[in-house]
């Protein structure tokens, strides 16, 4: 086996002492080193605080190969990670006009003028090598000093990813000689964590030591990841093919995909494949199932449009629904959302319509129809499936189900499967 | 001025550093130290390893006066942290009749057998003080040693709640001379945190030493956190009412609210107010701006709906776009977005027609409309105010700053103010 590179990840910023932003960066960054192979041994929390960090820096340097910061890089006066990160390092503060050019742009494009303070944020320390933020105007600095590598990147999750998936990881990938490590993501739905692992439980138990089980539950489905070590990515790779072949015949029907697909791509791929489209009409959902499908790039391929009739009257007016259904069965039915889906594949043309319609909560139950009562259907050439759903009593939680379900029920209609 | 009491949260387990674990302990520690009034100095996360644990003993004592730990507590070989304690403080393992009774209870009211493993949670180092947990099986220990208060609990969340509420927090309340901290969130959009600090430079830099500012950018909005410390309620929160008063002038037209409450919902509470409505038209932003709306409890008394004309047709047959328009302009245009607010105010019989169109990415640019290039309009009775903005290559981030955008414009709409 070959020797353990060592990460320590420092997130600076009294906001995250404080309590009033939650430190996602770490648990990130976190994930991703260990799927390259890196042991953290250590993640450290200071504020804005010059004694705090620079002991940080120091007690890092003690046990880590690799030291990840986050934050403390605005332009305000309360950031200090460059000025110390510069006096540890025993070197000047220096205008880069490569990363001037690039702040300049970033304030171009958005036709804002620069202000002085923005351009404090070209000054880096000379002994850094700039990395450019494309993404953010706080650039990234990597270091190779006292025996260590040095990365610090801006707190705003979206850059640092950024920063981690273009430059870093790949970077730390090509400098250590890493062991090799295979994992497979193998993402479910329709099926709760216990009922999946009882229903797999043998195959489960027969896993070789090299080959390694995690259940990854989130809101709706649940994801399985396989990771294979070996000497080799060869080996570690097949050992998982392996072990994967013998477990889908028992899942098949759950898997929706593999690796980094969510469900709302996953059927927009599917979608593609026929060259098929999809239109929503969406009431309590209000209208993120259409986000979902439209925050993938492309999507315009196979979503043609959305309706969010949130109130009663545009039920009929946009969709058609009959005055009599909503009188009679009223606004969360089966009848209702079937005339819901009927409505909007007809009117925006579309090969599918996925309709919603229930009690999002908190309040708006009743005794017949409690929170977290939600319709949901799926209206195609010749047919329409429906599914009630009993959710729960937190309306993010029930808008969050209520779109996996119908991009669930969607699939097995594109798929002509039963639920 | 009260001397101020210093916290260290270190948080224990392997499971938090690979990431297969978000470390939620440590931010709510955070938060309710922060609201009784002590300074939390550092959080630090490590494994299941005896030196890594005994050095992060070691660094806390030196700056805190509290040092809280969660995790480590398990029956299990893996959980170190009681034997560490012991020989921390050199003192010996040593059954507690007391907390063994607590165990047998627990597992008789599961109706569960004890076993052996089990009974080793009773042993406690003969230096704490045994701590009762009413609703697991690792008990709690307090000690005070070295000039420190060192309280262990363990990881799972509700278990180390319970133990803060009901113990550690009014324990340290009666032990310590508290000062007392108040806060205050400032919510301000339509400015960048660069330019909001250089337009207050001159207050910021005026401030008291009892009253603390701290900038909180997030994507598209920046939030101010004023911050008072005083001996008591009355002359914290009246030092930063004061400070609020000499600031507010100076930046009134950004702030859109004051403490918990996002964009979104203080948009709603303007309509509310005024017994208006909105209904939006999004292209680019697919649906985003209508989940954001309808996420808030009660959004239904002044959001009407919504729709996603993903489709140039829907522009015309949804909405009313002119085909001229959408030949001669383009999608992507003023004319259009303008058009779109209009069509959707009329066709959802709402006050405010809030619309975007433009060019989401990461492909589909142009020379003259390069990606990120977004058209937001807001249409009221008797005229609307359009916006051009200049967004990322970045599809998500260009979707979420469309939707922050489309809700400012919104509000300068129903305040009747200038942006």
């Amino acid at each position: 086996m070959k020797k353990e590179v060592r990460a320590e990840i420092i997130s600076i910023g009294d906001e995250l002492l404080y309590g009033q932003i939650q430190d996602t960066n770490s648990h990130w960054i976190s994930q991703e080193l260990t799927a390259i192979g890196v042991r953290v041994v250590r993640r450290t929390t200071v504020g804005d605080n010059r004694e705090a960090i620079l002991n940080a820096f120091a007690a890092a340097e003690v046990n880590a190969d690799i030291i990840l910061m986050t934050g403390g890089l605005g332009p305000t006066q309360d950031d200090l990670t460059k000025p110390l990160l510069a006096s540890y390092f025993e070197c000047d503060l220096e205008l880069v006009p490569e990363a001037l050019e690039s702040v300049k742009g970033f304030f171009e494009k958005r036709g804002r003028e620069l202000t002085e303070t923005n351009k404090l944020q070209a000054h880096l320390p000379t002994k850094c090598r700039y990395v450019p933020n494309e993404v953010g105007t706080a650039p990234g600095m990597w270091f190779e000093e006292r025996g260590c590598v040095w990365m610090s990147m801006p707190g705003v999750p979206h850059e640092m990813k950024k920063l981690m998936q273009d430059f870093v990881l790949p970077k730390l990938r090509e400098m250590f000689d890493l062991p090799v490590i295979f994992h497979q993501l193998i993402r479910t739905v329709g099926i709760g964590e216990s009922w999946l692992s009882d229903l797999i439980k043998d195959w489960e138990t027969a896993l070789p030591e090299h080959v390694k089980l995690a259940y990854l539950p989130s809101l709706g489905e649940v994801k399985l990841r396989l990771t294979g070590f070996a000497d080799d990515m060869e080996s570690a790779s097949s050992a998982v093919a392996g072990q994967l072949e013998l477990l889908k015949p028992q899942i098949e029907k759950y898997i929706y995909a593999y690796g980094n697909v969510p469900l709302h791509e996953a059927v927009g791929i599917l979608l593609k494949e026929k060259g098929q489209t999809v239109a929503t009409a969406e009431s309590c959902s209000g209208g993120y199932i259409a986000h979902l499908l439209t925050s993938i790039p492309g999507s315009s391929a196979y979503f043609n449009g959305g309706v969010i009739p949130y109130q009663n009257t545009l039920k009929e007016s946009l969709l058609g629904v009959s005055a009599t259904t909503l009188l009679t069965e009223g606004a969360v039915s089966e009848r209702t959302v079937i005339e819901m889906a009927h409505g909007v594949r007809e009117e925006l043309n579309a090969d599918y319509g996925l309709a919603s319609s229930g009690i999002a909560g908190p309040s708006g139950g009743t005794a017949e129809k409690p929170v977290g009562t939600v319709w949901i259907a799926c209206s195609y050439k010749g047919g329409v499936k429906t599914k009630l759903l009993k959710l729960t009593q937190d309306r993010s939680v029930n808008i969050h189900l209520t779109a996996i379900s119908a991009m669930s029920l969607l699939r097995t209609c594109i798929l002509g499967e039963t639920e």
